[in-house]
């Protein structure tokens, strides 16, 4: 952060430290195409790395980005380079050598310096750790080996920390000194001999309190800490409960080995979001850019769950085909309201699935009661199913008039939307809860997986009702 | 906050502030039926007001958390006022007189105490408010009035600014006198005569400045400042991206009013994924309490959108009892294959849909490169359908060997799958688009409206292509 105390008289206005996009970011690349290297580099030293990030994102020429990059100071460079989209940043990371690599992931933070070197290729990862100072590379070596969705995954190793019987005066003093691997540092961390964190001291308390008072006599207790393998959305969970800024992480023997600060929640939180909501949707993917990734990519990323679905309507074709075939040729009219029975069984599995899973996601749903939550489901599918069924069926009987199978046609067609709907109701909650008891992603029971299986439901029962009816 | 400085040799543990749940519950419950309230008085008075959120929340007896809550002291019950579930806040609300509302909302941050008036029946907010010091009154006044997703309606006033000429040693002062107002200090904002803020001071900066310094050449600059009327989401994006823990909200005339903190983002980031997954699956709502929501109210929420799919489905129907029934009577295994066509080309459509509904949400669609994400997402739902329809056409002849009107179908099969995938793919993409160009919430159209909207488009491609190999 620079202090840039000069002309201090003019006005703060809503947003100057912005570059103004579309003309910075015409100018940037045309400037660099002309070669004004040096009025780039002007252009570029008072911005904000975020704003950068954002202009480099969306550039359609790689070239025209590397070269813009390369004309960043490195601390800069490295802040950019942990902005950019994931696609974007491969792409520029393919064009350093091991050693501009170390170099910029030295200017970083170890939890962004270790995300950094996480998104490289694996054999690329020792080779630039050896371009690094022995210290530093073993520090991310060690973060590198926590999963990278738990606390140790996420959390980073400056922090300040201060003995348990220090004064004021000293606690200020170690900031003080840590202030170049520190900067940010929110709160400081009271720890006994054996590192065990026995109070938390928001930077606000020293501003407050005389030199000479004792640490111990101002700072918070009880310590809330979390274990180095919690879970990443469960420590957001945490600070997000308790409105902390930081949170300090601990190892195996309750010793302070790093903190996670809220700006790392913000992303965490909205990760898991995004995991939940392409879970939902049935797309397997970290993360997406809809403009760069290629159409090999996404259809990757992609076809699994549709093939899913797929499947599981070619079972549903297997016994139409072999089972009801008689039923349509007595009854063709039965086609024409089944796609409006599917769909409405789907829309109503897909309400109870994502509710389901977005409540366990937010933790607010109670297991202690979760009978109740189940019946009032199926109570709520049922009465969406009666609605629907008698708006069809009326329906069914108002289009048809006249029709010899008139009454039969209506009559499938309300019992088989009341049936389905209560069913889809059911599977939608039942499915999450059951994949989450199990220990898997509730997110993805939601998906198409929750919504072809009510396909096939929907479809059979309505079939067998209007196939008893034939008989 | 309270300083225990007692015992700070017992080491801290991993959440040593936290009630252990189940057994503080159980205790808790049994103890309130016993009417042994001083016991219940000191279980209570050490825990944090999140925890005991976390515990009244799940309560199966509204007298049970009624007497627990009035067993709190003010500050802790108006801090578990604002952290309990939105259905039980009610109902504890629905039990306090005005005069002991005003109380407890006195107790809170004014954000905190505007959100709470705000979830009061409309004829209760003026009163509550006569009940309060008439300057408190006059400023949670001024806060109502911003619309609640907007930077005003989530700012709260209390924050400290210190006039640009002061020192260091001035400022601590005013962050001193202003502590029982403000306890969360983490950045104080320099302002001019004008109140425009010249300046972003984080304390960090105080604790390592000499007290004699000018915050003036120490300060941050420029400043990044938001305006009353920018949307929630955008808002909690600029903190986000410029990794603030807070930052200035200020007026038409670029007067500083207030400040929005990061707790707030986390709340709000979350509050936004909520909205479009709710969103998305067709469900209208702010908050969902799946245990405890009357089936009424779930029938409410969702009964608009089923509704949707009811209709375009019934419009499905009324086609194909008009025009295409005779195709099917012609050749009743088309039938099979209509659910399959259908599940496929919504669950292509959904996903189409989603990525760009959460592209746009998270700021990362880029509407420069617009034409190469249509175009990328109809060559992928191409290269999905072409998949699918040769999978879907190979299983139709497999299953239906020897049926007469074989090739027929199975090539219906094919274009149908082709055909309806790659559309589900452009409307998928496109809808949201259009809906965000419109001003209107793109979430909505990723919903079942684009699926009952694809379920019809596919189901007449797949019928039109039948039609036209009989003919």
């Amino acid at each position: 952060m620079d202090s840039t105390p000069d002309t201090p008289e003019q006005p703060g206005n809503a947003s100057p430290g912005r570059l103004p996009r579309d003309v910075a970011l015409e100018n940037i690349v045309m400037m660099t195409g002309l070669g004004r290297y040096d009025d780039v580099r002007r252009l570029l030293a008072d911005a904000h790395p975020a704003d950068i990030a954002e202009l480099l994102d969306p550039l359609d020429e790689p070239r025209v980005r590397h070269r813009v990059f390369r004309l960043l100071p490195p601390e800069t460079a490295s802040a950019v380079l942990s902005l950019v989209s994931p696609s974007v940043r491969d792409e520029l990371v393919a064009n350093l050598s091991d050693r501009e690599l170390a170099g910029l992931a030295e200017e970083l933070d170890t939890d962004d310096a270790t995300d950094l070197l996480e998104t490289l290729p694996e054999e690329r990862t020792p080779t630039v750790l050896a371009e690094m100072p022995a210290e530093l590379a073993e520090e991310i070596g060690d973060l590198l080996d926590h999963p990278p969705d738990t606390a140790g995954g996420i959390m980073q190793t400056e922090y300040v920390s201060v003995p348990q019987y220090a004064t004021v005066e000293q606690a200020i003093g170690l900031i003080r000194r840590a202030h170049d691997d520190v900067p940010e540092v929110h709160d400081v961390f009271v720890v006994n001999v054996e590192r065990h964190v026995t109070g938390v001291l928001p930077l606000s308390y020293l501003v407050l309190a005389g030199p000479d008072e004792a640490v111990a006599d101002i700072m918070d207790r009880p310590v809330i800490s979390v274990p180095l393998e919690m879970p990443q959305d469960e420590v957001a969970r945490v600070l997000q409960k308790y409105d902390f800024v930081s949170v300090p992480v601990v190892d195996g023997q309750d010793r302070l080995v790093g903190r996670v600060t809220i700006d790392d929640v913000v992303d965490v939180i909205e990760e898991e979001a995004s995991k939940d909501i392409y879970a939902i949707a049935g797309v397997e993917s970290e993360s997406i850019n809809l403009a760069h990734d290629s159409v090999v990519k996404r259809v990757g990323e992609r076809f699994a769950w549709v093939l899913t679905t797929v499947l599981l309507g070619l079972v549903l074709a297997l016994v139409i085909s072999k089972v009801f075939v008689e039923t349509f040729e007595k009854m063709a009219l039965l086609a024409a309201f089944l796609p409006v029975i599917i769909a409405t069984a789907g829309a109503v599995g897909l309400q109870s699935s994502t509710l389901v899973v977005r409540a366990i996601a937010l933790g607010t749903l109670s297991f202690q009661r979760i009978l109740s939550v189940i019946a009032r489901e199926a109570a709520t599918g049922l009465a969406l199913g009666a609605g629907c069924g008698v708006i069809t069926a009326a329906a069914s009987y108002l289009i048809n008039m006249g029709s010899p199978d008139i009454l039969n046609l209506s009559f499938a067609v309300l019992i088989g939307m009341v049936i389905s709907v209560t069913a889809a109701a059911c599977v939608g909650t039942l499915q999450p809860i059951i994949f989450y008891k199990l220990d898997r992603d509730p997110a993805v029971a939601a998906g198409p997986l929750v919504t072809a299986f009510n396909d096939v439901l929907g479809t059979t029962l309505y079939l067998l009702v209007a196939t008893a009816l034939q008989a």
